[in-house]
């Protein structure tokens, strides 16, 4: 049987890509999203006419027991989940605190840290009976520093970095690797950052300092360096990573 | 008229001691806490007798609408808010994944995060109105590490210091000072240290590293710290600074 | 007789006003710099004139035994050291990798890191035997995070920071209080941004984002909180504090 | 013609473990270290049994012009330097601020720092002209925070780690991928920590902690990330990864 590999945030950037290179590498990917039934599928099929295995989930991450119901599911009727990847954002654009509602404030939390809570609380029992396992959590600069506008995201992706931390602190020495991985920049996505900018600006700007010129972080590539993690000997893990486009400038110098 | 010091959470540790600081100081502290009426009133009468100005208000800041009608209460009643301390902890000792509850989870972000976004939501507006203001954050070293069985207190800890720094962002060009003082040790608080404690062991702790070894952070002591951030000229504002006895070790060396 | 405060870097910014600061306070300052005996003279006379006492002396950090002869006459003649004020800059303006030479790099450290060094070596076996003191280091954003052309500033700044830390962990116990002050933004100093732009850009410069507008750190409003840090129990010291101007952007925000 | 992997200090631990791996995936491997010929010749005869390429190389990196002699030699000799590793340590032990001489703080700052601006300043001129190249920069948990004992070794490592941040700032653009990583734990290598402890007990703690509990970090295991991050392509470059056993504890939770 096939090890698991879950990604919770599937659409067409990094979590689709990453879906599709654990399958290519042997894995049985369970791919989740909470819209997009149809984008969902063509990723899943893409990966089956490859040759590799691979499975769709419809998931409201917000909602309550939903990522726990799945992990049953997932355990249950696929096999026991090796890697968990856990990929949903939290960016709402920038909106100056009188924007900011309550409501969209808790969202962010929802999202960006209670849901992490709530993959580790269902699937690391189990991953700790199995004495093996891997979380890699996709986050952002705004888990290192707070920018204008950013409430809700940044104070959800610095609940997320401190959560990572005590989770490793935990896990770590039973055989869990929990890995953080600050995206620091515009990936070439479709589903994320082509909805923010719709189509005519995100094929500028893919134009201007994409495609050819690698600007934006490319979603396979990255996915690249999370199979990596995934396969590091526990003699030496990382826990933080950063990756940004070569011709990007890292936060800390802007 | 006094200008208002408000201190969100005002026990017998750093927010009694900051209200009494900032009273003797000229200003008309606003204390609240959420229980221990008794306990207030003694912080109050004692700021009283030594013929200062300051008032007591109970406070449950994880319900609903409760830092929104406080604030307006001691606006209209008292005076306008010039600077607010924002001193509500949200430990709640080492407690491994699986005792942690979503609902504890929760807690910790009302109390550590969500507050603190609602205070500043209700509050900075009428600061900007008047182009000035200072909001005082108690954080803990929580805030930048997390360590084992820290789940809910570190998530809530990061996203607190990451929310400070979006409130900087956008406000300190409107002349409010927003600062995110690191507490990195014990503090000489019969309130919290005392009751995670009991009597019996705090006294004991008190006599080891504290008393004549200043081995516990003294709270009148972090006040003047305190009081020296609101007297900042806006020339030469401080964002984050650490505090903690001589004699213990900072959180990066231990 | 009054306690001395000895300034390494004491030009009319930072380094000057401190000495005025603490001269004011009841100490008697010693104000050392390398060139410009006339601008050194002058501080000295303006301090005396007020009614303190201070005293200038020439010193070129960077040649062998300056700064160990230096502490060994100021205790001699004047009285025991009880505040050094680590204030010797080391910006020599972006160059990249190619203009930058091997004498300038090295140069950079002698006066970043090595004076630090050889100051805390002469001074400290002398402050642990009074079991009281206090080191105050101007530090700066390079300290933090390296921005393109500063390969030399921000090797010796980084340098200079992880040196305050081993310091810290060594002689705070021994109640040495060693404070490291990230300065992030253009000081309104003559002698060293003034320099650096010329009188007119410098004027010009002021007169834009600094005077009225406060966009510039005053450096006798910084003295404040230098001034500060020293005053501080030890119970509840400070050991990192970044300062800049409410109109600035933090440089993790930039 | 092969690529060419330069590593600069290449014992028996990450360094010549980097040199067998880049040999093993079709580099040709240049191993330079300070002493030990017979050591070193011994890796490269292991590389060449396996069918590989490599050479050895005697650098006195603290020396004038050894660095630069070198890389001139290699390019001539063996072909362009495609890969660079940077790995000479400057870890002398604990030593109190009065047991550590200026010598030592100096030789600190050679290794630490100054070899690596050396490094950067004769090989970066010719990766830019050839658009392509990698700098890996084995670094220490020193590089962040600065224990006591420690003011040689951290400050040396805090300039290398802004002198890695200024070095990507100014180089990533042009296509340089500098990469730094912060190896926080005892690495398995009897050239170093082997030395440190002495054999006896050195393979007392490998067989304690080491050995089948991985407790240690396994050199060839850290090799297998250097390559990952070799082979990243510039759309997802890492600058900084952290690096540690499974059952070791982070530096920040210690």
């Amino acid at each position: 049987m096939k090890p698991v590999c879950l990604v919770i945030g599937a659409g067409a950037g990094i979590g689709g890509h990453t879906g599709k290179k654990f399958a290519a590498e042997g894995y049985f990917s369970c791919l989740c999203r909470r819209s997009d039934s149809r984008g969902l599928e063509t990723i899943v099929e893409e990966i089956k006419q490859d040759g590799f295995e691979a499975k769709g989930f419809m998931l409201d991450a917000t909602k309550n027991e939903t990522i726990e119901n799945l992990i049953t599911e997932v355990e249950q009727t696929i096999g026991p989940i090796e890697v968990a990847i856990y990929n949903l954002g939290a960016q709402i654009g920038d909106k100056p605190l009188d924007e900011t509602s309550q409501k969209q404030f808790e969202l962010g939390w929802r999202l960006g840290t209670f849901g992490l809570f709530r993959l580790a609380s269902s699937l690391f029992p189990k991953m700790v009976a199995r004495e093996k396992g891997t979380l890699i959590v996709t986050s952002s600069t705004a888990a290192v520093r707070g920018n204008g506008g950013q409430h809700s995201h940044a104070a959800a992706m610095g609940g997320r970095r401190m959560l990572c931390q005590t989770l490793n602190a935990e896990f770590s020495p039973k055989s869990i690797h929990v890995a953080h991985v600050i995206i620091d920049g515009a990936v070439d996505a479709p589903d994320t950052l082509g909805k923010m900018l719709g189509p005519t600006k995100f094929q500028k700007l893919r134009e201007e300092i994409g495609l050819e010129n690698d600007g934006l972080l490319l979603p396979e590539k990255v996915a690249d360096t999370y199979y990596h993690i995934a396969q590091q000997h526990r003699s030496a893990w990382a826990h933080e990573i950063d990756l940004r486009s070569f011709s990007d400038t890292p936060w800390w110098n802007r």
